[in-house]
């Protein structure tokens, strides 16, 4: 975590404030010397957390100078009370730091449906401005994890224009993370100089190909968020959309949220394998997504990979629940690199691949033989950890 | 299950075939001694086993006489060679029993994959021809069994307009069981006398309120059949739609389906509790079906139970990302009959539910306060089980 370097003008601290339990860092302050340009995207839950509420009112903006940020308590389900309350976070932070108090976003994750302890941490967050500077980006990174077993940080250094430019990243995620962000945490801090358009663009791509492409147990959280704050310190040339530099931070920056995407996978709950489900040759690009989520999200695929079985037979029951077209008799499946189904019948090589299984990453590919249709989708294992974690986690 | 007795006209016999591996009869026979009027419902899984697709074209006959059924292999992504199996079977049941080829229905449950053992099915069809009467339901529930724990087999006698009518039913569920009925087979027999017509609309009432309502891993199987012959020997004046006796007919077959379909989420692989979610005051029907599945498939929903944790805040995750009109705050959540959730917040008795959990019937019921839909759908917990038993299942 020692290479993870910070952009220019961002400073983070942390504290315990005992939100669920003492005995941790809990809580995280994220500052940038200057206004920032921001962009965010949010859960798609019906329900939202509000946290979630209150920021996706402020990023209208597309200012911002500081997240705050809690685990341990979701502050989700919480009714007038959680939004009173995320609103003083923001409130004491902005005081305490100077800022106007919209420039102040909160996040929180955690248990849902327990009022925020906020008595303890109010005082927390003067001392979080005072302590400015003196944590790093891993700090951040520990501050926000729940059921997470390692630390979610990266960063990586870009030339624009002929300038240095650095993209640092923390998140978190474990359980609960599908489609459209579950229980992810991410933040997202550059130096860049960059017009809020562009801003956008870049991340809703990254995302979308990355965050929104990952599941571990096909529920979806109340809180997810990703926001990217950009102060142009670097003071390169503008980044606009529809330019070479544009696609240099683009590209810097999907790889980015794909690394993250995976490390989030990797580390699902009770997960002992990561594995990839690209879909092919579907009639379009939504197909083959639907098909890639079936796969992803089949508790039978996910116990099989988990047992080393090359049961592929689930895999096409999957596939043909998806609602998507396909012809059986067209249909290929390759496990790690090995032609397990063609042509919609088995290939015979099952003990071949159950050997080839026991990798710690496990590629399936689908051939529909339809069209042109492609996604990828991450996902994990099953196993009986995450059943104990899920079982365990409030007790 | 001594108690479960026979419509008049209909006898039975198994055999081992050691489909999978020895040791169990794993064929069985269901024989009408007159041609029967049969109704049927099938997966809706795009891809579906030979024996479905060979099923949905005899049925449209609307008669039948006998069901060869075996357990072990599901004859499914078995291309060409499965279909002239599955053809095979029935060729031979109906050349031995003297009958039409079109009224023999054929159905496998088990691996996908794997070509069907012609050669130690073969003799024993003759076998089962000859020892026709020495099983009884019971026995037939025995030999379809997979990775069930238990028989499955009810009857019920009932008059119509002064006749005895006996309706009797066999089924196997376990994994993979899912709205539109996943690895699931339900044979139901009835001496009633009932035209096609009624016959088809009470199975599809009764199952569309049962079969239809209940998930265990949310995976859909290539396999699932129901069939229904009713062979007329009871002599009733016959039953037609639109009537009391269809009425009194249609509620008996709903009860036991409902009944059956209790069985199967009790025996869902590795599950130590039913779970009934009733979703209410919903916009719509489809609404309250939406939710009420969206809860009971939720991996973090069904981990919570088995660990006697009343975490609502993963229910109110669930009805918020199941996609329907919610709103936050008209949501009330109960628990085993303790209200969780009051207008969207925690009511504060976590600790007395958490003991209400412990019993092995969990009635979750959610009040949406938005109209008159409602649901009921049917799921068990996840546990460590379920995992161990999935990953293992074809080692």
């Amino acid at each position: 975590m020692n290479s993870v370097i910070a952009p220019k003008g961002f400073l983070f601290s942390t504290a315990e404030a005992a939100i669920k339990k003492p005995g941790r860092k809990d809580l995280a302050l994220i500052y940038s010397e200057k206004e920032a340009v921001v962009s965010g995207m949010f859960t798609m839950n019906n329900i939202k957390a509000a946290p979630v509420k209150l920021d996706m009112k402020r990023i209208k903006s597309g200012k911002g100078q500081a997240i705050i940020v809690n685990s341990g308590n979701a502050n989700a389900c919480t009714g007038g009370q959680g939004m009173k309350d995320a609103l003083e976070m923001t409130a004491l932070t902005a005081k305490t730091l100077g800022l106007k108090q919209g420039d102040v976003y909160v996040c929180s994750t955690g248990v849902i449906g327990t009022p925020m302890p906020m008595e303890r941490i109010q005082p927390k967050i003067t001392e979080l401005a005072g302590n400015l500077g003196k944590a790093g980006i891993d700090d951040v990174a520990a501050a926000i994890m729940t059921t997470d077993t390692f630390q979610k940080a990266i960063s990586k250094k870009i030339k624009i224009n002929g300038t240095a430019v650095t993209i640092s990243a923390v998140c978190k995620g474990a359980g609960m993370i599908c489609p459209n962000m579950a229980t992810m945490l991410c933040f997202i801090m550059t130096d860049a100089n960059i017009d809020r358009k562009a801003l956008d663009t870049a991340l809703k791509n990254a995302a979308n190909k990355s965050f929104n492409r990952i599941t571990i147990d096909g529920d979806m959280s109340t809180n997810d968020t990703v926001l990217i704050m950009a102060n142009g310190l670097a003071c390169n040339k503008p980044i606009k959309t529809n330019s070479k530099d544009f696609e240099i931070f683009a590209k810097a920056l999907s790889g980015m949220t794909y690394e993250l995407s995976k490390m989030i996978v990797t580390d699902g709950e009770g997960a002992t394998k990561l594995i990839e489900i690209e879909v092919k040759n579907a009639k379009n690009d939504n197909d083959a997504e639907k098909a890639a989520f079936a796969v992803a999200n089949s508790m039978l695929v996910k116990t099989a990979i988990y047992g080393n079985d090359a049961n592929w037979g689930r895999i096409m029951a999957a596939l043909g629940y998806s609602g998507i077209s396909i012809k059986e008799e067209k249909t290929d499946i390759f496990l790690n690199g090995l032609k397990m189904v063609s042509k919609g019948m088995g290939t015979g090589k099952d003990k071949e691949a159950n050997e080839r299984l026991k990798s710690k990453e496990v590629k399936i590919v689908v051939a529909l033989g339809l069209g042109k249709g492609a996604a990828k989708v991450l996902t994990c294992d099953l196993t009986e950890d995450y059943v104990k974690i899920n079982a365990e986690y409030r007790t």
